[in-house]
């Protein structure tokens, strides 16, 4: 038996298995082409929300990171992190664990309201560097790009409080997500940079000097050749990608590093079908719709004696109950890649949307069997 | 100040309320139901995963329980549970966890294939009750119900083996959660028992007698008046409802026991949006479509000086990121009901699926401040 095979047999429930070797070759990759361009690195820990996963961060250089809550950048402050920002509008109710936690690392925030920096500057006693969150076209949160007079008294709130110190404009141009093409993802990249650096100038020419502009979604981080025209990148999924990723053409097959190992449990010949223990409670209820226009919840792959292989044509998760994954393949595809499975096999799930399947595992296995749990967060 | 608001005060990420008087009432209602009827009640408690939550059952006099995974069954074992169905596919790689469990509770498992019953009787030696999947129409696990061959194939290999006692024949008929009417729900449902009994009657007349017949979809036990030509029910949804079951007419909004309270951390008048925090990793990415055709996530209310109120009309979350929700109204709806809100305040949000809010909210807030805790079954 393989190594490889031991690990596989040593997993009872579903489970994520992270191939080290390609998410360490994305970070470096990231990392690189972040160096090459001269701006910030600071990658979005929630996506593998894990201090052991960080290291791999840690050793490509990374110093400074992004969490998707206050809680989580409590986590990785407690493994050593010393530079975080909270890349979600700052929330006045946990204004306390902010100022705790802005006493012990150099924290960032995101207002884009004066009320929020209201908030804060009551609170927080401690230097913040502080973002104005804008709104590049996304619709989710941030200031309207042109809306002048909102821009201007959000910084107007910021600068008068002293220990808020303005560090920029920052945007998720979430709306790469939904592209379809590396030039779709060009042209809406261009589209926010253009639009951030209309609001920096006028907030210059309100007299506020120095700003420097954030951007953070994977799609764009991963077709640039190069970044310009921003100072910071903080991109996430890149770390692992997903089925969503490679039909962006963010990634290719092969960057994937991260699949759900799931325990056959129905085996359905007549419907072509295979039903698996991993459900809407282990890969999240994320979907897309495929080139035949079917829903799928995850691309389909058998492990062999050293990994998982490519996805198997035809077959996709076709529907999630609470635990169980409906697995359904086209009778051709059935027969020639799902016929000799049997209950207690196990296939490999590639998730649409990493960061969603990661949060509800809790931790990965390495292709070498080794346990790196993640964070857990307190509800 | 209320004790209620002083409750809400306490509140700084999104956390489940839960009105303990309507679970209970959905609770007795469902119990009395069973009663009068006759039947076996054994809620499902992967809804709840509470301890605490399974104590208003048990003052209802439940004995016998379900739960979806291995695991979850152990929780409920270890809080003084002994009669316990595991309604899902027996999951072969855990069989070891299963022999313990029947050493210490009446453990019922669910079978649909030979391979898997020969795997149970091989490493199982305390009894052991064994049901039969049977695919009634939804087609997701379980023996075909018009396949007398193979009904009899899983049959015959569960009485060779003396530790398994074959109970009887089990469904979920999950395609009711589709329906759109008590009308389709009462159809559905009668589908579904005929089907059952054509196949209790195959499985007769080759000799296996005193077959139950187990049924468990919350939507057709919720429309039932009495139910008859079945042995056991099993739904779990009921003591919390959702806006799914709402919408098919399973119950009203009333009778809807838990809401996720969100803290405000944006508002976007010219968009008549509001942003909350509580994303796709506190609610899930369960949705439904709406009577206009939109996609929703979730409904929206105000809380008041003792609860939650009706969902606001023309107010809905339209889409989620992994921690943002993002509220969307109609013009006039937003004037009316959301105006008025400011950073901090919180919202109210209805579940679609109140399951799987459940699984990752982790715990509840009764109405009076106490926290519930749910079981953290290991990944």
């Amino acid at each position: 038996m393989s190594e490889f095979s031991a690990v596989l047999e040593q997993i009872c429930t579903p489970t994520l298995l992270v191939d080290e070797h390609r998410a360490r070759r994305n970070i470096a990759a990231m990392a690189d082409k972040a160096r090459r361009s001269g701006v910030r690195f600071r990658p979005h820990f929630k996506t593998h929300q894990s201090a052991a996963v960080g290291e791999w961060f840690r050793s490509e250089g990374v110093t400074a990171i992004t969490a998707s809550s206050l809680d989580m950048a409590i986590y990785f402050a407690d493994h050593g992190w010393r530079d975080i920002m909270v890349a979600f509008p700052a929330n006045v109710r946990e204004v306390a664990k902010m100022a705790d936690l802005a006493a012990r690392v150099r924290l960032h925030l995101l207002v884009d309201s004066p009320a929020t920096v209201a908030a804060l500057s009551q609170r927080i006693t401690a230097p913040v560097g502080v973002w104005i969150e804008v709104d590049a076209g996304y619709r989710r949160s941030g200031v309207a790009w042109n809306s002048p007079a909102d821009l201007y008294a959000v910084a107007e709130a910021v600068v008068a409080a002293p220990q808020l110190a303005l560090q920029g404009l920052l945007t998720h141009a979430g709306n790469t997500y939904a592209a379809t093409s590396h030039a779709e993802i060009l042209r809406l990249h261009g589209e926010t940079v253009t639009r951030l650096e209309r609001a920096r100038n006028w907030l210059m020419e309100y007299g506020f000097l120095g700003l420097e502009i954030s951007i953070g979604d994977t799609p764009a981080c991963s077709v640039l050749e190069e970044f310009t025209g921003v100072d910071e990148v903080r991109p996430g999924n890149f770390v692992f990608y997903d089925v969503m990723q490679q039909q962006i053409s963010a990634c290719g097959w092969d960057d994937i590093a991260l699949v759900a190992a799931c325990p056959v449990v129905g085996v359905y010949p007549a419907r072509s079908e295979v039903v698996v223990y991993g459900g809407a409670v282990h890969l999240s209820k994320e979907s897309l719709r495929r080139a035949d226009g079917s829903v799928s919840f995850g691309a389909v792959a058998r492990f062999d004696a050293t990994g998982w292989g490519a996805p198997l044509p035809g077959v996709s998760v076709r529907s999630l109950s609470q635990e169980h994954g409906i697995i359904h393949a086209d009778p051709a595809a059935f027969a020639m890649h799902l016929a000799d499975l049997r209950v207690g096999d196990l296939l490999a799930i590639y998730p649409i949307h990493s960061c969603l399947t990661a949060d509800l595992l809790k931790h990965y296995r390495t292709l070498d069997g080794a346990r790196i749990d993640m964070a857990r967060i307190p509800h």
